[in-house]
């Protein structure tokens, strides 16, 4: 099992403070993300500003595209970025187009998608989904369960990396033990630890125990 | 019947050429609406620049927003939005979120929605969704169908203010005679005409024409 990667997302509402965010921990995660908050923001500015200040690391742009994905993902790619997203409400057409200009391709599973349209993104060639624990359950107090387990699970036996996201903090990475999760996403327990770097750092090291 | 609005989907892809555009026939539209490949371009600025520009004007922001509503809503507002998009597969409370920091919503219609979806979206207090051509069928050489005005016929059934968007040409909008449209969005078709102000200024006679 391949050791999970760690995701950063940069939910910043503007491009100074995700600076400031980047410059604490973005040489400590593997992945950074242009939140899809500062994108609408800041513009694809903000991604070549992350790729001037990160040359090696793989830059994802979250714009949660939904159409014109072949322009959205140029543009992302042009600016800097490696990886996008897409939202799965998306047709393939969209995704394919997308998926033709950038590195890789994330889809994000947000309301009622179903396997069979994870099959169609499979069919369409795509190799990357990303998983949300949901606010609404966030919120009523509930945490990572069986039922979020055996969606990444199947996902991952259809042979997709997953992506996991949503209330997790380092302690709640365990949970996941034995799923062969491809990447954790991170915003606000990373960015606003005392100490983000240290922070970043200790999730790497839990996820190396677990997963070593 | 009320008199469908005009709307121009600035998805130019920079800031230069949208204000090109917008000053061509931005006096001449009911509704400027920054698109999402702009959007995601220059951020908020073209929003900014759009509301000083056009002080009385409708602008949207086509952020296609699917979580984070609450920030991402408030953000378009302060650029100077009164409108924004989310996107159909986007959580309830997303879209609650989302709805209390602008003047008005558009739920985008993509993907499997449903009619119970559409209830759901009724039921949070939303007014607005966005009637789709499918990309697909438009490739296909296909054009708006009796399946595409019966689902917006039963949108506006069930309450929605319905605007139509995707292939729309000055020519297929009585194709929607009888039809209680709120608006019709045209991008390239304005954008591109030879003159996009008295392009824009013959689809309001149409429109008037046909619904007046």
């Amino acid at each position: 099992m391949n050791m999970p990667l760690l995701q950063v997302a940069l939910d910043n509402n503007n491009l100074p403070d995700a600076l400031k965010s980047a410059l604490a921990l973005g040489d400590d995660v593997d992945v950074i993300e242009a939140g899809t908050i500062l994108c609408l923001q800041e513009g694809m500015g903000a991604v070549r500003c992350l790729r001037a200040l990160f040359p090696d690391k793989i830059i994802l742009a979250d714009t949660k595209c939904a159409d014109a994905g072949g322009t959205v993902a140029k543009n992302c790619y042009d600016a800097g970025a490696n990886w996008m997203t897409v939202i799965c409400s998306a047709t393939i057409p969209t995704m394919k187009a997308a998926f033709k200009e950038v590195d890789d391709l994330q889809v994000e599973l947000y309301g009622d998608w179903t396997y069979e349209h994870a099959q169609n993104w499979k069919d369409a060639g795509l190799t990357q989904v990303v998983y949300h624990q949901s606010r609404d359950a966030l919120l009523a107090g509930e945490t990572w369960g069986a039922k979020d387990l055996d969606k990444v699970t199947k996902l991952i036996e259809m042979g997709f990396k997953v992506s996991v996201t949503g209330g997790l903090n380092k302690d709640t990475l365990k949970l996941f033990k034995g799923v062969a999760v491809h990447c954790f996403i991170a915003g606000r327990s990373l960015r606003d630890a005392v100490d983000p770097g240290a922070e970043a750092r200790a999730w790497k090291e839990e996820i190396a125990k677990i997963w070593g």
